[in-house]
């Protein structure tokens, strides 16, 4: 045979031959599921078919005859047979799926005769009638061109407004007969022949495959126009014989959770559809599911063990957790359908360990079946599947997990609630270092400017807490204290809802699943990935808490501890203003001295979650004006807090002010013009490491400094960090072992990184940064056109936060290979958002850095990831 | 000899062995000039007298004395003689020279007895015995180690408030019989003896050589410390023995003007210290000098006879003009120096010019000699240097040339200024484009803020117009009209004036010299500079007004043509600001048909004034919110004045503003997300051009995208001048041939040339953004820290002002050999702020790009630095 195979005979790998699902049927035959028989017309007859002026190849006729011909012998039925008539279904099915694109015949094989037959053998005439009805429908609009209308305004005519569920088997007949007519005015007669229903459903399925909107499809998915679809003919079976047949779904393992055992419900009497359609309530399957009513393994014992036995074969051929599909008739078991099941990211882990318990696949195979990004919705609250919301704007996913609180504008009323135990949102066009402290305490934060590494972006997802930016669908109004989305306004103290993880903001108290924090699987596979990586993952973390958390997620470090954070604490935020209002070296030190106790407590507790493993702390990066009171309204308070006049800040501010912060007096530069600054940092530093060290807690600080750009000014900082670590030790006696290092987070640190390395121990790649440098974008401002660039298709996804290997990595791969010939000791690392971005990870790993470094809820995603990257597979 | 050499032996050109001043002594010596005879110790003496515990070596007495009665008899003169004294200098003379840091002794052989023989020669006892005062002290002080002040404490005593200069003979002589005794006290006697007067002094030079003065100064400038110095031996010659003797200075070249010819000043009967100390008006030596008074050529032929024999063989010899110290003896002419002459750039010009057609240089050695950056002087007004001046603050040299003026801190005050015939100086925080009608009818700018490339700079000297910027020193309070500079208070309408090539800010009218713009000798030597160069120069100009200047000065081409200023004319603005308020496409459209004919008249004007020559012209670039007003009081006046209301501006305003609008959206950005102003913009050069090429004027435009990051981004942007140059010509049945090419100002575009090459006819570098991006600089906000940097020496220079080869050149290389790797056709030019600096044109020789653009001033810098980058001097 050349252009036919049968289900017993197709090479079920054969996809570009047979289509997938052909391929898939033949598969399952061969693997002895009882599915229904049938037989695939190749994807080259219909590309012969198309390619030919719509002319069947030579051969074809005669192949399905002889197909036809098997089919009949091995069911025991026969087209047009007025006792067992053999029905079929005609469907398409191409290489690459185009789901609902091609066209699809049902029940073919029907006739006012076999019509008959079928109502006698189900005893269900009102049934046969309607399939029958249904198939001159369809058959008439897909093979015969009959536009649907034609033959719904019968219908109206007859019914005169009776609803068809409640029209009779007469009628019905009745309404067949009129609808056959219908067919005939249009000038054919409907084909009677089962044979002529065939070849004229052949042709349409051939015929779909190049109309319109599966041509739309594919120019939109880039899948080849020229492959051709195959056309399966299947016996048609029925779950609605009587009470010894039925249907049903299930799964071989639960969806939601990942736990053993098949997991589904059932209607019995019933085709496939009315479970589909919901008008009867479905029945489960056994004691897995909770839903109540007859199970089907008391109420078929035979079936529901042919189930299990399926279940076993399935999943030890496919290796995976299979969703299916099966009919019963009259006590016959068949599998319409099975295909990997769809599952929760906590059920994938699970399942997978699961797999390799049992021996099904290996550690490997396990790991490169979990995508690293699913990890993070793991440790969140989602949005309960079946929740009902009203989404009422939309905006960028910048922290993944929902939040549900009262709206606040201003940071004091988070806490003002919080106070109150009443859960917030903050609302806010965007978020600056002021804002911290309320965020700390919102349940979650929505942005209306921002994208995915705006200020709010960035320590939301530091914080682990859900967040929504750039929401351009809102319009903020601070001064009257709501916001509008459409046509909806949100006050103050009003409920809203937000998915990080979509973007959605919802109005009122949406129902939420809380994170699953039961995570032996989790900890198993992440046990495997890192016996698998060569990456090592640390975290980002600014606080005592945070390291902890970081490190119970399987952090081995803190690769960037932000300083800046620490500046905001009330008492060291009043003394950091007096010192950048101070005019002299002494009043300024005087100011900073009374910031070293907070900040040496502050590292005492980093290091002490960190015991055993390295911190990296970056000293101050932010220009020095993001200490001081933005907004107007705040300054008069600020100056009389300071004991100074509005207007003297006022002009110091002025002074300070900066055409681009982003390329302004900040890192490094703030270190050099005011070194006093980075010293009491290091001070800090190392006080509260000799301090621990001497208490027997054994800690590896590693200073950071940002923004180099010169070999100069790494050579002056690293000399200043050790002249002042040197001091505090001596002070104490001993202290620990410390390295200095410094971001690469400007182009020109990459490109002189010989240079640099020469007075580094470790570079970490500030990826935010150089990526925003690389690119010349700002994160709070690439808003501005990022959305238009997305619809033209100039710019698909943001560099900030899928890494840009193809420009940005041109420099940390140069950096990583320059650094290293001054120095070949160098530790390298990243510590930007693209830390725990999968993409970014694998292009770390294979430009050879030692570890990544990334937000504590990130830890689990960049673990696997470079699993992932060893595996080659990122 | 091992140790000593005398003038008639030495090599000229053994700087090492006999120090700077002994190797040229021997030099002019040899030569046949009258210099005083002596002799030179070599420096090996010095190492090895510094290396063996203060020992002279062995034989290096014999050899001083062997030369000293060398001397003696050559000149007729005996050490101690009571008739014709021998008298010496003993001078040291490292090989590199140390200004100032070593000993020096005159007057050596003087004792009471000598100092009378000296009274008698001169006839000028109070003279000798002056000397002789002199000598002891400078022998006391220098030689034995004994504390000027002890000498000035016994004068005091004995001259009781007499001024030395009213003391008389005898009374000096009484002087010097009181100073012998100071050394007496000091536990020495005064050698009498002129030989061991000698041995003590050479000491004493060999000893200065590991002063700490020297040693510091050695470790500051770089200098190696084990050389040692020489100690020359020479004749002291006396210009005031009487009215045939005489002293003077003189070049062999006007050294402002070039013109050929002896121009100096001498004083009869003088010692050199005469004419230093202006205690005697000079006289002149020929015509040459415009001063009064008996001229040297009149008062001793016989001398000035032999001063024009030297002019020829020094210039013979040096190949340069001559700055020399002369001083007649009893007739007979002793020539004390010869040096490289300083001379104006003007004369530079000129000297070198003529010394080619003299034949004395070859033209690669003229253009060699000329610092490119001098050129630049020559074609703006200097402050005389003879003004009498009170500078008040100090910036930085933004753009040179002197300018005076009144002092506003308004651009409209500019312009009434003006309208009433007023020069003013615009006084300002900092610019903006909103200030450019101001910027175009001051005399000058001054900005508090901002660096070498901050708006104010750029825009100046774009202009050709003397900028001061970063004037850290002048605190501006615009609402009293008023600026500090230290105690002084500048108010509006007060004259001052500026100089951008020193930064220098000057209280009142201070006098200028005119710029000298016969540029015969420039001209020629430019026009030798294009033969040897590679590199072509064009010029940055956006009217056609700037385009003829720059062709006027050697520009071969427009490398950018800045369209924003177009959108700053008052019609212009307006229909720009309606166009940006627009909701809708057909508002837009209708406001960008109002700029149409006014960009397609100044396109037209540049086309003209290029006839021939290509024109690059950059599409929009700055964010749309740079039309828009800045400053709160012109909001409601601009609303009016656009028909809206002024919360609908300021809400837009809200809307566009950027957190850092370097990086925000601008450039292709803007082309990307409303193409249509883009499009008004080619149809605005293509309808010009088609238009004059219809008139047989020969227009060569090349259509410029800016901020190209991206391939797609230049690929549609391509296509769209593409359609709407064909539809133009297509209207026009013919037009002009075109070139279609992009900025490479991100450091990502240099990172993927190769793939922005296949989009581009052209890549043209703008160095000023992608310096900023490559550093993390922001050229408004660098003054911040950039004073520290410098002081700090972490910096010595902006690297907006010096290209950073080390850095961004690295960039740049990359994109011209990737861009040429997808297309070997590809033009490459610099179109920022280095193009017109030595260093960059340099380096983009050696990348091999084709040309470099640069301010219209700079172009004959641009042109010789091209030639410089050709010979390998760069």
């Amino acid at each position: 045979m050349r252009w036919v195979q049968s289900f017993l005979e197709g090479d079920g790998k054969n996809k570009a031959l047979l289509g997938g699902k052909g391929a898939g049927l033949c598969e399952m035959t061969r693997l002895g599921l009882p599915v229904p028989t049938g037989f695939v017309i190749t994807t080259e007859a219909c590309t012969n078919f198309l390619t030919s002026g719509e002319a069947w190849p030579e051969g074809l006729a005669e192949e399905v005859e002889t197909a036809v011909q098997a089919l009949e012998q091995r069911t025991g039925k026969r087209f047009g047979d007025h006792d067992k008539p053999l029905l079929v279904s005609v469907r398409s099915g191409a290489a690459v799926s185009m789901p609902g694109m091609m066209d699809t015949v049902l029940n073919l094989g029907l006739n006012r005769e076999t019509a008959g037959a079928l109502a006698r053998a189900t005893g269900n005439p009102r049934f046969a009638w309607d399939s029958y009805r249904r198939f001159i429908q369809m058959f008439g609009d897909v093979v015969l061109g009959i536009h649907y209308t034609r033959f719904s305004r019968i219908e109206e005519q007859v019914l005169q407004g009776t609803h068809i569920d409640e029209v009779d088997a007469d009628q019905m007949q009745e309404l067949c007969t009129r609808l056959e007519e219908v067919v005939l005015e249009h000038g054919q007669s409907f084909p009677h022949d089962p044979r002529e229903q065939l070849r004229f459903a052949i042709d349409a399925v051939f015929r779909s495959y190049n109309s319109h909107r599966a041509r739309y499809y594919r120019k939109t998915h880039d899948i080849p126009d020229d492959a051709g679809t195959a056309v399966n003919v299947q016996l048609m079976v029925f779950g609605n014989m009587g009470d010894d047949s039925g249907t049903g779904v299930c799964f071989t393992r639960n969806p939601k959770t990942g736990a053993r055992g098949l997991f589904g419900e059932w209607l019995p009497n019933a085709q496939g559809e009315d479970v589909v359609a919901g008008v009867r309530t479905p029945l489960p399957l056994n004691d897995n599911s909770e839903r109540d009513g007859l199970q089907l393994q008391h109420a078929m014992s035979g079936p529901y063990a042919d189930l299990l036995e399926m279940q076993a074969k399935l999943e030890a051929h496919y290796g995976d957790m299979q969703d299916i599909e099966f009919t019963i008739e009259r006590g016959h078991l068949y599998l319409l359908q099975t295909r990997k099941g769809k599952r929760t990211a906590q059920a994938a882990v699970q399942i997978v360990v699961d797999l390799v318990e049992e021996g099904v696949i290996d550690r490997s195979e396990a790991l490169s079946r979990i995508d690293p990004r699913q990890l993070e919705y793991v440790l969140r609250p989602v949005i309960s599947p079946d929740a009902k919301k009203k989404v009422v704007a939309r905006g960028l996913d910048a922290s993944p997990g929902a939040a549900c609180g009262r709206v606040v504008f201003e940071p004091q009323d988070c806490q003002d609630f919080h106070d109150n135990n009443e859960p917030t949102i903050l609302v806010r066009l965007e978020t600056s270092p002021e804002d911290i402290q309320g965020m700390t305490v919102a349940q979650g934060v929505l942005t209306a400017r921002g994208g995915q590494t705006s200020h709010a972006a960035v320590v939301a997802r530091g914080m682990g807490k859900p967040c929504v930016v750039g929401c351009t669908d809102i319009q903020v109004d601070y001064a009257r204290e709501l916001f509008y989305a459409g046509d909806d306004v949100v006050r103050k103290g009003d409920w809203i809802t937000i998915d990080g993880g979509t973007g959605e903001v919802m109005l009122g108290q949406v129902e939420m699943i809380a994170p699953q924090t039961d995570s032996g699987a989790m900890a198993t596979l992440l046990g495997w990935a890192d016996d698998e990586a060569r990456l090592r993952v640390r975290a980002n973390a600014d606080t005592g808490a945070d390291a902890a958390r970081a490190r119970q997620l399987g952090a081995v470090g803190i690769g960037l501890c932000r300083t800046e954070h620490m500046f905001f604490q009330p008492e060291a935020l009043k003394a950091i203003r007096q010192m950048i209002l101070a005019d002299d070296t002494r009043s300024r030190q005087r100011a900073l001295n009374e910031i070293l106790p907070i900040q040496r407590q502050m590292f005492a507790e980093i290091f002490k979650a960190m015991e055993g493993l390295p911190v990296t702390i970056r000293l101050l990066d932010p220009p020095l004006h993001e200490f001081l009171p933005q907004r107007e309204s705040d300054i008069t308070e600020v100056a009389q807090d300071l004991g100074v006049r509005p207007d003297a800040l006022r002009a110091r501010l002025s002074q300070l002010h900066e055409a681009n912060p982003m390329l302004g007096h900040r890192g490094v530069r703030v270190g050099i013009t005011t070194p006093e600054v980075y010293a009491t940092q290091v001070r800090a530093i190392f006080e509260a490491a000799c301090d621990l060290e001497r208490k027997g807690v054994k800690v590896y600080p590693e200073v950071m400094i940002p923004l180099v750009g010169l070999e100069a000014e790494l050579e002056r900082m690293r000399a200043l960090v050790i002249e002042t670590a040197e001091r505090v030790i001596q002070q104490y006696g001993s202290g620990p072992d410390y390295k200095i290092g410094t971001m690469i987070e400007l182009p020109r640190a990459a490109l002189i990184a010989d240079k640099v390395a020469r007075h580094a121990d470790f570079f970490s790649f500030g990826t935010n940064d150089l990526t925003q440098m690389t690119w010349g974008y700002s994160r709070d401002d690439m808003g501005k056109f990022f959305a238009d660039y997305q619809r033209e298709g100039v710019l698909r996804e943001s560099p900030l936060a899928v890494f840009d290997i193809e420009g940005v990595g041109q420099l940390v791969h140069m950096g990583v290979d320059k650094g290293r010939t001054t120095n070949p000791r160098l530790k390298t690392g990243v510590c930007g958002e693209h830390g725990g971005d999968p993409v970014g990870v694998g292009f770390f790993h294979r430009v050879g850095l030692d570890y990544v470094s990334c937000s504590p809820y990130r830890v689990p995603v960049a673990r696997l990831a470079a699993a992932h990257a060893s595996l080659g597979l990122l």
